[in-house]
């Protein structure tokens, strides 16, 4: 595979660059009788779409998604499901003066190295435009989790620059342009943001996703365990630079006795696993978090070469998130829809005539 | 799959459990014409190998490795290798009772509640023995990498519990068993691991890989980029619960000046970006980290339940590494190797008549 | 894999409904640097589109192919081309009957007992209409092997019913409407399909497909040999019930000493083998076979039952194709470039570095 | 991937030359809890294992299977299974001089020019021998099929060279050496077979193998169709140069009318389609014919070119087969049933939660 395909049996494979005439996706593996419209997916498409405040860039794009094929009578049917974006504000002028200099901490050196040529519109294929499809994706797959297994996956910015969120409040995500969970941290964000946006500089977050509801059993060891398709998802995520489950880094320093999760017959008496032993789900909440960098595209500018390799001063004057986290949450939930959707169905390939006898231990610790 | 294949174009199958008659592995994909010989692995699984000094399990285990195909008259030969080692010391007395239980933070009960039921015998396909297959796989990727390439990929202990590693002497790592790079630690290393033996308690630890050599260019969009499988194969070793790339989590705090890695024409200035920029190597280093946690077989007791839902009170008096990191870094750097060259074919299938024309970067910073 | 992705590095993923709002697929692992236009694909399009004779389905479908992505200034840049046919001639009338009941000898009694209920507009996703992005994707990979590597791929229609072949003038193929290669049997044909129209019914037939200029060394045994491939591509094709390779059936009956293909330093004495041994090119033609069954949608009345279990009668009085084998020779052909060119890119993965010395053998019996 | 994986979701990965010291395979993807002993997979080796008659190779190999792992207490485990099969018999001296030469029809050129060079003893990993591994695998999946799914695979010699079986007894199969159905050419075959060995010369053969039990909805539209894919595993077996399913090349000739399977509340009136109807299962009966060539391997002298393209003439004095068609059946069977049980597992995947209502038509024709 050529690297646009995500998943085994629940797969996306995308297409499509910033500037071209349209982006569009394929998924193929969705069971059919799902009830599926344009509106269940343009919900999601909403939650990520750039324009809707400030603090985000300013390119107008309605994302307006177009289901092609494999729903009939508004239920799917089985067959691949083709989804279609166009693109509709593209100012291909504003990129101009990329076209011969490899902006830093970008992947147009590496692009270019990679396959001769580049295409330097927007950033061509590399442009984090491509998340799009994948939050349209994802939207089926959280559907379907949801709505046939009770599996709820819901993210929120847990950390930008140096402000950490405190108290987690899920009705509060949805009440300011962060996804911000704590009532007590929106000003500081928003005062933080001015600021930066006048200096011009950004700045890297972290975001956390939460999934509730995953019974046990999902996952496949040795190589395709859950935290590792995981990591690898969200690794994928255009800035992401590091990937953590449950206890993640914090391990390092932590002693057996700590670290390891109690059980009794009530339940779990702590979760430092994040939800997953030995690759496989145990029950308890699915932990995952991640740290996206701060964009490189800067209107400060930064040193760089040509294609020449004669040096350039490199400046952004493009329209771009100062903080690339900001709209990375639904990306980053559909990311964990993905796998556990692909993992489920794995599972039930496999395991589908087990009966694993009494479920002894409740999935979450009271 | 069910999970225990790695690698699109370099591929390894594995099987085999704990204490089963012999682990196996199928390295498919090899060009042919490599000199390989069962020494060229062993060397790799020797630096693995339990028993080697007090601060591991005492298990005995030879892991003498055979070659059982695709190796003739000293050289690959382009169909798949096939290898196998021989369980030689399972004293499956220790780990009777088990059968019944679930010890906290292990896969027995993810295992039973996915399978039905399992081979409780040393943790059966869960344990970490599997990745002594790992290793092996991965000497056939280094060797290849290093003779035809130039690739070199090396691994240290970055930190054990509260002791954090400060300078890195390359040579150093072979001298101590802890594959410590910094000579002024290896005291301390010692010191704490006899206190925490004494203890029966276990600790966590972080590991660094570096890749030098690797040139731009290998690495695919958009899904299976090089970061993103990184972190997939990086997490699927056992106890792994975080992986970073570069920078890591560091990014969360900085700003896009700091962050990016500025260019001149004598190179990049810094490398936050752990040489991989939109999933594309660059050129740098490769630079990956991973946290390990302090395993959860311990002869301290802990509470858990039994298949039937009854508490029980869980000890574990096998043989154990106090610290799974210590004999984690050629796992770690198999599974880069492994990765870099599944990428490297994949590149080469793709962009093998690309001339990208001036390779205009030096590789590494002066 | 839910089965809509043909190839392992250059794929295409396909999907779309016969009466669904368009059709499209995604191309993945072309190299960069080909030059690549709509054109180029439409030509291949033109030569299976329907109505372009009496002979064939009265069905208009422009089939108007859009390249969506992955070429740049006029060629391919090495990510996914994005290609989408717009359906524009859907009668969904013509059709309505065919809701609750099954077609003898369709896909609509499999699909309703695998999905549990179907797009019946047209076939659904059963149609051959389908093929239209097969033919356009296969165009792609037509044009790299012939202008790289200089393969060239050519099928012909070898047998309608009763009426065989006799001579191969490959410049005749385009001037009929049925892909004949023998000017002798033109008129022939044309008289039999005036009658089977009348008639009501329709037939068989038999395409041939020839690869000229494959050098030796693509295919990859064991299981993915070239001949194992090119038979799942080929018997993937709506209606196909057969396939062979080189002498094919005809081997039951040889003794070795007539089909072993004996060697001279001038060249192969013979080609029974079809151009391939052990799963591997040989540097010969390649030369395969397939057999078409002669369609299902009839006006003849057929005895069927409906979703109830209810006996009904079937008439088709759609607009169908009374041979589909006559507009299968376009579509025989792309199957054996993409699988040429898929096998192309993993033998260079494989063994790129490999020099084989003298190419002994020329590759063709004088 | 490189070709030695067969399936998606239930996986064979093989491994072995014919003069290696073993050959092996891992089995991932059966699901857990069936019960499972080397005694099960060891009755359908010896049905393929060689020198049971004097009409086959006279090699000695006693073919004795060792499961390395996924079986626990007598039932798979759901983990990978690891199967061995340890080299007795090699007697490398018999093709001391096939080293240099290319042996006509045969995979050496076309190794040598692939690898740049080759295994040559006993022709390597392109022997037969590695179809061993074929039939164990195939017999834990016919084993699930049968016992969980009702689902019974068989085969039969329908034609050895002129010799044409008229009636099928299925209980006479295993009454003869050749597994001829019918009882009164068993003697034709004897004096056939011993006036060709006398000959020194070899024939081709065709084998049928036919699916009860298969309920409608297995196979995956459009690529993966189960037909497309059985087409692929049976073509990956040595020899075989033509597939049919159910009415196959006859297709060419028929008419619409005579070869639709017509249907009435009572069920299908016949079965041209051979069972598969769009790819998908139609709970008829499958039905699968292959062609195999005459062995290569003679005594009679053939003309080929050696490694330097000089003239020489070929003389097989090892131990061969004068017809590879005889052994074949069980390796057919166990292609057909490996390509079952891996779309039963994606069938169940994908659509484990469809309930198609009624079944309305019996599956076989009364």
């Amino acid at each position: 595979m050529s690297g646009n395909t995500l998943g085994q049996l629940f797969t996306v494979t995308s297409f499509g660059e910033s500037h071209g005439p349209a982006l569009g996706c394929i998924v193929d593996g969705c069971p059919p009788g799902l009830p599926l419209s344009e509106a269940d997916l343009q919900v999601e498409l909403d939650r990520r779409k750039p324009g809707t405040s400030r603090h985000t860039t300013q390119r107008r794009e309605p994302d307006a998604v177009k289901i092609l094929s494999g729903v009939f009578e508004g239920k799917t049917t089985g067959t691949p499901i083709g989804l279609l974006i166009e693109n509709v504000d593209q100012r291909s002028k504003d990129y101009g003066n990329i076209a011969e200099q490899f902006r830093p901490a970008h992947a147009d050196y590496t692009y270019h190295m990679k396959y001769g040529f580049r295409d330097y519109r927007g950033g061509g294929r590399s442009s984090a435009r491509e998340t799009a499809l994948r939050v349209a994706a994802g939207a089926i797959a959280k559907k379907y989790l949801r709505e046939r297994l009770g599996v709820e996956i819901r993210g929120y910015l847990a950390q930008l620059g140096p402000i950490k969120m405190g108290r987690i409040v899920w009705e509060e995500i949805g009440n300011n342009p962060f996804f911000c969970p704590d009532p007590d941290q929106v000003e500081a964000l928003e005062n933080y943001m001015d600021a930066l946006r006048k200096e011009g500089d950004s700045i890297g977050a972290r975001i956390n996703v939460v999934a509730t509801g995953v019974p046990p059993g999902w996952g496949e060891p040795v190589f395709d365990r859950l935290d590792a398709e995981l990591a690898y998802a969200l690794m994928s995520i255009n800035a992401v630079k590091g990937v953590e489950i449950g206890g993640g880094f914090g391990c390092v320093e932590a002693k057996g006795t700590q670290f390891r999760d109690e059980i009794t017959p009530e339940g779990f008496l702590s979760n430092h696993a994040g939800g997953i032993l030995g690759g496989i789900s145990s029950g308890q909440e699915i932990l995952a978090s991640i740290a996206l960098k701060p964009t490189s595209s800067l209107r400060l500018p930064g040193r760089s070469v040509n294609v020449r390799g004669e040096p350039v001063e490199v400046v952004t004057t493009g329209r771009h998130d100062p903080c690339v986290g900001i709209r990375a949450t639904p990306i980053a939930e559909a990311m964990v829809a993905l796998v556990l959707m692909d993992h489920y169905l794995r599972h039930r390939a496999q395991n589908g005539d087990v009966t694993p006898g009494l479920r002894l231990i409740p999935p979450q610790a009271p």
